[in-house]
């Protein structure tokens, strides 16, 4: 079978590893860190920063195919290792598009998908464009939360964010929604069902994901045809996540883009017929794409590190989520735990969509990861 | 988490490592082969031979609990560090006993098991107590079709098996089925649905596996009971593995046991909300049991290495396999195939299962595992 080399080695690169591994690859991952959730299932490990160029190089010589878990990469080595004719999907060019918000939504326009207003911001004058509430955020770096914030009126002004930034409209949206889809290298495709994403008010983190999308089927359809629609023009190579609003007037509209799997696809693992991970190994070694079918309805919790500790985790509540009928435990072996950083998360499957939802606020008040340290 | 031993590094430690990493544990095999299927999935190897003493305690002494992907394993080193409070499942004892197939036959004949009639045999004149046809099987040693014989007349004798062996009454049988039990420390139990295992007559390896059996549902419900009574009179803990007979006269007969993830329930990792490999790693942790819900019907085809290659393993046919909706994919890793070793295999899960049977044929004519090398 292929070698396939891994850029990051976190819980995304971890999963994609595992399933790697089931169909026989041989898997390599770069990964600073030493002992790296990816790197503790995989064949290889390269100690490496993901920016340095002699690294990546080394990653990629050594594999027939090179993907990432993250993007906040060296495009520019990667570019040019490209160009030497090596396979890396999905492609730098799209990466760097991405890793900047504001060239993405600009992006997005030009493909035609729907979006909230927004625009570029050079001045304090500017952030009242469209008024208040808007949002703000950074172009670059932000990351689970990071790089967002609300400006509820001209006095919150004083707390904009510094940097390069665009602002967006405030969306009254009624619920988060994502969708992922896979695209070969042949332009093959393939959908998965659309999902509702809940998010932590208090660090602004997804933490809970709810499939099916409790949503009209032809809001359903809509947003799975924007993000084929998406998927089709960038001409995509392994899974593209798309986040969406819908709006409290039934409008779907676009957030924001991963070029990759996605904390919102994680249900799939015990709940479609083949998982995201698996899915994006198949698309960008060449291989034809796997069903998407939904076995089962499901919810998927992810585990934050509580506020207040920071250290080797300790898990608490364990026997008592593991008790619970159809649920599944993923803890990513994170050395350290830290407010809100992800562990872990568990997915419930329960023909009655309802009653695991039920049971979430249940499992989120005894399961948590905390530490011996204090934060 | 807590730390997991596996003795062996095959395809069923490869598997129990994936979903043991999955949840979070340290997970270290011990092989005499570098890099082994499970090996490649763990935190470590330790390299040696599963009848060394002063490895296997290396093992267990770095392990919160060990546990074993074969059978034929050192017994006497395991008994003396269970002893000195090692936590071993399941209980080095049960598994001396299953090496030999003579005493395990006793021993499932004094827990009430229904079964064929059987004797010891020291004589080759004893070979005919049972009349003709009639199956000798070697004591000792036997595994995947080793060690079985048919004697379908006197003449056949000369044919019989050397060494220690006995007899069992020749069974026409209309199917051979599976039951897979789940047992906890604290006697927590969970049953997996019947299964049919159907035997490629060449070498006498299961082939396929269909989930769940085409059978009468009292009939499922009594080979369920039957494997419920083993596991529950052997305090089992960990899977338990039932194969049994379905004769052409409606009773089920108890074949031969396996405490450990067994090959008629690989299905259970794309089937069943929780999969006997992370069923039995949540068992000798002392965790409790997942659910066994069967989320859609499954068939298992074995890989068998192609008769007439040996080498490093050409898989053919991979593309037109992958291609055939719900249908998912293992490799093992093992560096060299053989005829009719163990290389990989598929599960195929449909809502129509005799669909999914009539895809099996298809996909055995396609799907070879070949070498470059000639056996």
């Amino acid at each position: 079978m292929a070698r396939l080399g891994i850029l990051g080695g976190g819980q995304l690169g971890k999963m994609m590893a595992q399933k790697a591994k089931k169909m026989g690859f041989y898997v390599t991952v770069l990964d600073p860190t030493p002992e790296a959730p990816a790197a503790q299932v995989s064949d290889k490990q390269i100690i490496g920063d993901f920016h340095d160029a002699e690294k990546i190089r080394e990653l990629v010589e050594q594999s027939d195919v090179t993907t990432y878990d993250l993007e906040h990469v060296n495009t520019k080595a990667l570019k040019r290792l490209l160009k030497e004719g090596h396979r890396i999907y999905p492609s730098p060019d799209l990466l760097e598009t991405i890793q900047d918000k504001f060239k993405q939504k600009e992006m997005l326009a030009r493909l035609g998908a729907p979006l909230p207003k927004f625009r570029k911001v050079k001045t304090t004058e500017e952030l009242s464009s469209f008024g208040f509430p808007v949002v703000q955020k950074a172009c670059k770096g932000g990351y689970d939360g990071r790089g967002v914030v609300v400006l509820k009126s001209q006095e919150d002004v004083e707390k904009a964010l510094p940097g390069e930034t665009y602002i967006e409209e405030f969306v009254e949206f009624e619920k988060e929604l994502a969708v992922i889809v896979a695209r070969g290298i042949n332009g093959e495709r393939k959908v998965y069902p659309v999902v509702e994403m809940v998010f932590d008010e208090r660090a602004n983190i997804c933490d809970l994901v709810i499939a099916p999308a409790r949503i009209d089927k032809n809001l359903a359809e809509e947003a799975q045809k924007i993000a084929i629609n998406i998927a089709e023009k960038l001409e995509i190579v392994g899974v593209l996540a798309v986040e969406m609003f819908l709006t409290k007037d039934k409008r779907v509209l676009v957030n924001e883009l991963a070029p990759r799997p996605h904390n919102s696809g994680h249900y799939t693992i015990e709940a479609c017929a083949t998982c995201q991970f698996e899915q994006h190994v198949r698309a960008i070694a060449g291989l034809p794409l796997g069903s998407t079918k939904l076995l089962s309805p499901a919810v998927m919790i992810n585990l934050l590190g509580e506020e207040g500790f920071e250290g080797p985790p300790l898990i608490e509540g364990l026997e008592e989520a593991l008790s619970i009928s159809g649920l599944s435990f993923h803890f990513y072996g994170k050395k350290i735990t830290k407010p809100f950083r992800k562990m872990g998360h568990v997915t419930i499957v329960d023909d009655d969509l309802e009653k695991a939802i039920e049971t979430v606020e249940k499992v989120k008040k005894f399961l948590k990861i905390k530490a011996e340290g204090k934060a």
